[in-house]
């Protein structure tokens, strides 16, 4: 394969024997189906199929497209799109042609939409305190009992404490999150099914309650989940070169901006410097703080971090996965769009 | 053509009489060559193929990807780069095929690169404000020497005033827009060619001294340049579904998120609600001031309106150009990645 200084860039780099690690760590704290990958993190069969391998054969989606390219992939053993869908008529297609696919449902709407498409599994989606999608506890039993009327099979319940993902004080956290797993099992009371599907990377070894942690991101990692203490370590980047350095050295210009990175949790961060602002296609860069001066040179291939990861991954077509300076594997993100 | 009811959410949608009046608005001002249209707004050779067809026949483009875009759809008589590149190699090939294609130089770097590479035509790229690329303005002449000393044909010279884009105060604006092209016709003097390329759609009608001026936003517009007072109407929106609702009804979630919106100027905005937060595929909407409930029902289609268009833009695969809920033509991405 080719080195990577013969890439044009901007490009999204994975460094594999971290990504491999962060793999692993997470496989042997929640083997087999008591992890449910999130294919919204990666948006990439070619990752999807490592994760198959080392037993993680349930996945989560977000997206109709998710669920469509996951099935062409032959990977469709259980796949759950954790979101509401008022058009199924996608979905149904790919259920008729024998995939397995549940979906999550909150209202008499969604659970309606649901039979017409063709659906015939669901998950009651409930609100355990993230301002989102999720019915509220007591609906939870009424609407399992609609969807069972409409002939549909409940597997059970979704409840996503997306709010506590993030929370610094780990006591806290431990503690909000039982908070929000109590409302989730007192909906599953009344729902009834196997599942109690919940979690993400920030949560996954304090939701002891759920029967399946939803996590993704802590695959790649990125500077907002970095900060967590997590045991996992932020291996994907977005080269990029510098294009264009000022005259006393007092800053430097990559080619790659926002169109290149997720910039909804902030701007990137570069090793020996710092971000100035990013535009469309460039990054200005200053010196560390107390150097007057830059401390590369024009045509310098330069990593820049993230500071979400997921929405980084889906401005891409593909992911480098290398060793070194060494690209071993090229990952389509044949997931994006919709 | 199908109506946007029939369509998968979420879309990237046009108004096309607000499209069309915008583009009319901008050559009646500033006719054929004196607007050299930015390609990085629209990534869509569609979209370039009307502007051709305006008496625009010269573009401006921010990536190679643009350019060899441009090139494949027949719209290469006039090229320009304006951006560094290091890596000339496939702006060399299209060049060797034929394409008239310029490119931003503002090192001995750059002017190394484009001749190993087979440019011909070169800018010399003066910083004039922005702490982004572009040399100073006593390097101008010297690095015009050094390229033609190396072969190369000077057009011009290049400097845009994006500090200057979203200032509120049109006096002063027009003021700091005089210093920064006092500062690149300084340049232009010791560098000579017949182009003094600048200005966007924040001071096209400031900018009286570039002899043409890229702007591209224009044509869409977003909520941060609505704020300018500019003679242009927003026309690019993101269609989402609403896919549920709180059972007080005191917020609704849709279909789009931080995956389908430029974010780096900030949240979207939508008529008849505020955005609460985005998530990666969806965003929370509350009432308006003074409601208590919001006034969506679940499954109706809204816009939701970006703070920034370009990076919209380049997150989705086509645009759809509508005349009130009727798709009339189907606009490929076609120029997005790199």
């Amino acid at each position: 394969m080719r080195d990577l200084e013969n890439r044009s860039t901007p490009l999204l780099v994975v460094d594999l024997p971290i990504f491999e690690s962060n793999l692993t760590t997470m496989s042997q704290s929640l083997p087999g189906l008591s992890l449910r990958p999130h294919v919204k993190a990666f948006k990439s069969t070619s990752v999807a199929k490592r994760l198959f391998a080392a037993g993680h054969t349930a996945f989560c989606c977000a997206t109709i497209k998710e669920v469509e390219g996951m099935v062409s992939a032959g990977l469709a053993d259980d796949l759950l799109l954790a979101n509401e869908v008022l058009d199924t008529r996608r979905l149904g297609s790919v259920i008729a042609d024998g995939a397995h696919v549940t979906v999550a449902v909150d209202s008499v709407e969604t659970i309606d939409a649901a039979s017409r498409g063709g659906v015939k599994n669901v998950l009651i989606d409930v609100n355990v305190g993230l301002r989102r999608c999720g019915c509220t506890v007591p609906q939870a039993g009424r609407l399992a009992d609609y969807a069972r009327g409409n002939g549909l099979n409940i597997r059970g319940v979704m409840g996503y404490e997306g709010h506590l993902m993030m929370m610094q004080d780990r006591e806290k956290q431990a503690d909000e999150v039982r908070i929000s797993m109590e409302a989730l099992l007192a909906a599953h009371q009344d729902v009834g099914g196997p599942i109690i599907s919940a979690g993400g990377t920030g949560t996954f070894e304090l939701n002891t309650w759920a029967t399946e942690i939803q996590a993704g991101s802590y695959l790649f990692m990125d500077t907002h989940y970095g900060k967590s203490g997590l045991p996992f370590q932020q291996c994907l980047s977005v080269l990029a070169r510098v294009i264009s350095i000022a005259e006393d050295r007092s800053w430097a210009v990559v080619d790659a901006g926002s169109k290149a990175l997720g910039m909804d949790h902030g701007n990137p961060t570069v090793y020996g410097g710092i971000v100035a602002f990013c535009s469309d296609e460039h990054t200005t860069l200053y010196p560390e703080k107390g150097q007057r001066q830059v401390p590369w040179a024009i045509g310098d291939l330069i990593h820049l971090s993230p500071a979400h990861v997921d929405p980084t991954v889906s401005k891409h077509p593909e992911i480098l996965a290398v060793r070194g300076n060494k690209v071993i594997e090229e990952w389509l993100v044949d997931l994006r769009d919709w």
